[in-house]
């Protein structure tokens, strides 16, 4: 294998020292001048018509610039479903409605003005849970619709389900409960909008996707009556996002509206109770699932059915059914499946997208019940899982095409390093899960593209503008690492700017852990544009062909004479300060050959597919309830470690986002209200509770991935909550359903088993 | 002639709203978190020993943060000569000599401080004639270079002057004097300096040579021990530059020293006085200049000498020189050149590129000298440069190639306009004066060239990252045009970024008339290589050849079918949405094929010459000596009016920064100090003194051009002292040698020849 000087090593991220030192500037830190705060008055009901705002007396006060409710604005939808405004009026239809904003010279004011404007609201009869709003005459939360079940193609088929089932040795049959929970990203949402002179947009942003919010925006802007205007998204530093910026919502288009409204800069920067109450986490799902196998263990058929909580709007949250159809279809090899889900309007909160997509709730379904099957039949969980673990070549139902995997290497790993069949104290079990998820893209989006263009200094040094979006994960250094090793330069020589429009091209967004895959691809291939420039150069320079020339340590050098070497830096003054000068500048755009999902969602929708085990062993107070976690290991197939150090931080983190999934975090609703709005009752996982992970990283070396790599932002948390659900039944005998496993549900399932048994 | 829809619009300048409104964000208006305050203490003496500094009441004093002396720093020397210091130890040589900086929390702190430093010098004899200063046993300024002339090449000798001289019929010889002007340019200089935790430097400026700035820095930390970093300009909005922007400064180094010393950002911003006093304007010089011509008329030689005071530091005021030699070679045919140069320091401020770079100086002395000559064999003043005008095809005797030339077209206008032959009341006079600078770059450094990156999004705008520094005069707005007309798209849809060297491309500055010239033909051919590509999309897209196609108003047509039409943005959407997504993006480097001069300083410096003439009529009040422009009439070859509107307000600017060098403008310096460091007492003319300049363009379409354009910048200043002194004599009779041609001094001459006749 070829020796990499830069890839593979473990470089922290290159904004680190900014983040520790407080130099970073958040959307928190940003200051315009001139600019206004804005605020949003929210709703006070679950479901009400708005009889009458009275704005006046918010309108008097001095320092307010602005007060706009729904009647002020255009008429516009947005979102997934086309279903949501900016500012509600008519009705409201979850207490995170947006019925008024102000924007005023300080925030205090702003709040002042809020609190003046008086909405009187007449109730109307709610819903609030899902199958309940399925029902002929539950209360319509879009009367338009006549129904609150969206109109969603969510419904594959691939094989003979029932065929199969009757095939079928063993069957098992479940159903199972995840309920909502958010991001708990460390920076809150925030966004400052301004116009300039021209009515051309800019906004200062915390987005993961700029070029879609960049088109999100141009439509509102034409909705304004400003077409063809320009818009500009300046992305801030961004304190973790997981998907939660992965839409537009009301918030930004009411900076939008404010300060065209007042020709000012809005600024509007959600507080904590906002940031829990009117974003939008993971998506509440109801699952039924049934697999069988045959006599020797093998799968035969997985039928799954979902009913989603689609709250009162529609983000991506709805669409997250055409992710969990992946592990549906081609988690282990399985010949005949079958999935249809429902989205269901209630006054509910809705959902968005959240690392993952979907992936933890189908597996959370799916390796309950494969533990239940071996366990029917009678076979170690872990052999069954080898049984029917995918390999490479494989096509899988849904017609993903398998390149690398090394999801048995995993399994046999995560089973070596458990112990697995080793002695238990009382109380203790032994559980695992495994995953598979985009690894190279997914062309989810008519585009799946990112651009990269890149210019080489006087002094060897880079700059790369890429589309990709830096949102904490490390796209920064990674594509620095990929380039610096591509060009033979240090990672200090190399500057990724990742954080505006007007500068950087386009990229589809920071999703489906397909940026270090897409965005590296991209910055490859101008890379090698400008290497194969440089080695020209170096050629005539040192009068030796291109091909026998290498590039090192910021040195260009014979590969057969390795004392035959010029700086990098020299090389190309020579070539600019001359006669008939040139500079090396290159672009690249770089669209994966992966496939759109036709209309049985069959397509290869990703150019490679990331697999992983996880495993843990856990002690279970049968008093308590509590579940404790004694030693987690998680493998993964990461077709190369770029950087092992961000690599593993990404793993850590999505195994603690997995096991707060699993054990702690629950957003509480109560009538469609957040009741644990903040962290004192929103139970996440802080450093003091993170457990010991163990890492075991497998390098495949994918043949389309940068240097090999593979995708691996969202793998950590996608199988973790069934690892633990499995080692808990491994502990207590108990099977828990429904997430979070606190040790209230925990406790009573006990109590229920020992009821039944005794 | 082609129709052209963008190119040769009257459109304003595209940030003309925002700088009206104050949108625009000056270096005074940038506030970075954290940022410091810095000022300078100055020299109370034009020469002295630094006996002591006490910097221990300054560095005591709350809100203060470093107190930086010579001796804090470490030894490096910058300037053309590397003979100046960010801070002097030893010895100052002028009153602008820096001797302690100051950082604190907030400017007033700052200035305490500046106050509680207490420096104990020994003063030691100084001198302030250039003349006096080369005279042996003259107090040397720097002591090691054992004499204060600068060993510096201006010397050029181009056929053979003294056998010319023999054999002229008619020869005329003056000694005229040219002292300090300054920009005066709206805003202030300033800048803010600032690290990151790797301890890349970025600094915000308001430069007009970001790449060469960048350079000059990192030698700077090279000597601090920091090799190898990244230093990032970033471009404030530019207040007016006119060549003050065009070296880097000891207030920049300092804010630098200070940033490193704080490890905050540190922002130094002059106030007016500290613009007038601490900024290098134009160089001062003495000039003997003989000419002589034939018996008919032809010029037959030019021999010119000149004195320059350098000041105690060298800047890009000692090189004026080799621009000087331009039109001393090349303003008209003349077959025998011989110029020579003396730098000479003094205990003087110190001067630097400013409008023209030497041209003013050196054509008020040969547009003086031609009238002279016209009068001592009695021809016709315009008659005599007609007959030695410039014309196409022409190679003069430096070497410069003449390609396009409008000068007798020039001459003509101007004569016609000024009714030359009409009657003329009493104390009324014409005077003309013509001029010759380079209008296709000019290779003063071993690169003229400029970098250009552009990006098409989805909807047709283009974003143009390039070299060129826009400060004032609206490189933009003209980038964005020739963008615009070769793309076919509107103005609207281009932004033109050029603020941020590490987006965009290298580029040698803002200097020589070059960058409609460099930087257009650079953008040119990246729009050229995007035009193309786009062309092979609607072709694919339309079933058209390429070249049967057309674009105009955002649409790609078929020529003989136009009512066949694409919206461009479709076809680009087109491209990109689909498998193997394509996205239009290309970049160029253009670097004309310009010669640098060789070591006789031939050579063709320039792609393209420029021509000009300037007519005016003034009345003299022959009891006052004050000179009243009745009418001004500035006729330019430009090759190509890109923007009308702009391009007058070059010719306007000029001609009015000319009519103040002429009459009014003028830094009195006594024994080193400059007297009037105000605009109440430095008389830059202001609105009310504003008369009206007639222009008239004459456009000969230059091959090289971009749209055949060439520089316009420079020119409108360069004529304009020579043709006012020359309508002074035609007026009174009486000639004017020394600028500014105050009231005093033209009442002096009449009396003088009043006396002389009486």
């Amino acid at each position: 294998m070829e020796e990499l000087c830069v890839v593979g090593k473990p470089i922290p991220k290159l904004d680190a020292v900014d983040k520790a030192t407080g130099r970073a500037l958040y959307i928190h830190d940003i200051r315009i001048p001139g600019m206004l705060y804005g605020k949003i008055l929210y709703s006070k009901y679950p479901h009400a018509r708005i009889a009458h705002i009275d704005v006046s007396k918010a309108k008097k006060l001095p320092g307010v610039r602005a007060v706009l409710t729904a009647q002020d604005i255009p008429p516009f939808k947005f979102g997934f479903y086309k279903d949501n405004t900016p500012l509600k009026g008519g009705k409201v239809r979850s207490y995170r409605d947006e019925v008024a904003a102000v924007a005023a010279i300080d925030p205090d004011i702003a709040q002042e003005a809020l609190d003046l404007i008086q909405v009187h609201y007449e109730a109307l009869p709610a819903v609030f849970d899902p199958e309940e709003a399925m029902k002929e005459g539950a209360p319509l939360v879009h009367e338009e619709n006549r129904s609150n079940i969206l109109k969603l193609p969510w419904k594959m088929h691939f094989g003979d389900v029932e065929e199969a089932r009757r095939k079928a040795k063993y069957v098992v049959e479940d159903r199972l409960r995840v309920t909502w929970v958010t991001h708990c990203c460390m920076a809150t949402s925030g966004c400052i909008a301004m116009f300039d002179a021209s009515q051309n947009l800019t906004v200062y942003s915390n987005t993961q996707i700029p070029s879609l919010a960049q088109r999100d925006y141009l439509e509102a802007l034409e909705a304004m009556g400003l077409k063809g205007k320009r818009v500009r998204i300046i992305k801030a530093c961004i304190g973790g996002a997981f998907g939660s910026k992965l839409d537009t919502y009301p918030y930004e288009y009411i900076a939008i509206l404010l300060a065209h409204a007042t020709g000012k800069p809005v600024r509007i920067v959600f507080d904590r109770k906002e940031e829990f109450v009117a974003t939008s986490g993971r998506q509440p799902a109801i699952i039924d699932i049934s697999q069988g196998c045959d006599e020797n263990g093998r799968l035969l058929f997985r039928d799954v059915r979902m009913i989603l909580d689609n709250g009162a709007y529609t983000s991506w949250g709805a669409t997250t059914p055409s992710v969990m159809m992946m592990p549906i279809s081609s988690l282990y090899r399985v010949p005949n499946v079958r999935y249809e889900a429902i989205c269901v309007y209630t006054n509910n909160t809705y959902s968005q997208a959240m690392r993952g997509y979907g992936n933890p709730q189908a597996t959370f379904a799916i390796e309950s019940s494969m533990d239940r099957l071996a366990q029917e039949m009678g076979m170690d969980r872990v052999e069954f899982r080898l049984l029917n673990a995918n390999g490479p070549g494989e096509v899988t139902p849904q017609g993903f095409r398998i390149t690398t995997c090394g999801l048995k290497e995993c399994i046999e790993e995560v089973r070596r390093r458990l112990d697995w069949g080793g002695p238990k104290e009382k109380g203790e079990g032994v559980g695992i899960a495994c995953l598979i998820h985009v690894g190279g893209g997914a062309r989810v989006y008519k585009s799946d593209g990112c651009g990269t263009i890149m210019k080489m200094d006087d002094f060897g040094k880079v700059d790369v503008f890429t589309g990709a979006t830096d949102m904490g994960q490390g796209a920064d250094t990674v594509i620095a690492q990929v380039v610096a090793e591509e060009l033979g330069v240090r990672i200090e020589d190399v500057k990724v700017i990742h954080t505006d429009t007007d500068v950087c091209p386009w990229d589809v967004g920071a999703h489906a852990s397909r940026t270090t895959f897409v965005a590296c691809n991209s910055a490859l291939g101008a890379a090698r544009k400008i290497k194969e420039r440089l080695l020209e150069l170096a050629s005539r320079q040192m009068g030796e062909p291109p091909e026998m020339l290498s590039i090192k340590d910021g040195e260009v050098f014979c590969k057969d004479a390795p004392e035959k070497r010029l700086e990098i830096g020299k090389i190309l003054r020579k070539a600019h300060f001359s006669q008939g000068g040139q500079m090396l500048m290159a672009d690249f755009f770089y669209d994966p050959a992966n496939e759109n999902l036709d209309k049985s969602f069959r397509g290869n929708l990703s150019m490679t597919y990331t697999f992983g085990a996880h495993g843990v062993r856990v002690k279970v107070d049968e008093e308590t309830g509590k579940v404790k976690v004694l030693k987690y290991v998680a493998a993964h197939d990461v077709g190369r470690a770029i950087n092992p150090l961000l690599l593993e931080g990404q793993v850590y983190g999505g195994a603690l986002m997995g096991i707060g999934y699993a054990l702690t975090e629950q957003l509480i609703l109560e009538k469609g209200e957040v009741m644990n709005p903040n962290f004192r009752d929103y139970k996440i996982l802080t450093a003091k509770d993170a457990v010991p992970i163990e890492t075991y990283i497998v390098e495949t070396m994918d043949k389309d991935g940068p240097f090999g790599a593979k995708g691996i932002g969202e793998p950590g948390c996608v199988p973790t909550a069934p690892a633990i659900a499995n080692a808990i039944w491994d502990a207590v005998g108990v099977r828990l359903r429904e997430l979070p496993m606190t040790p209230e549900r925990v406790l009573a399932a006990i109590k229920e088993k020992r009821a039944n048994s005794g």
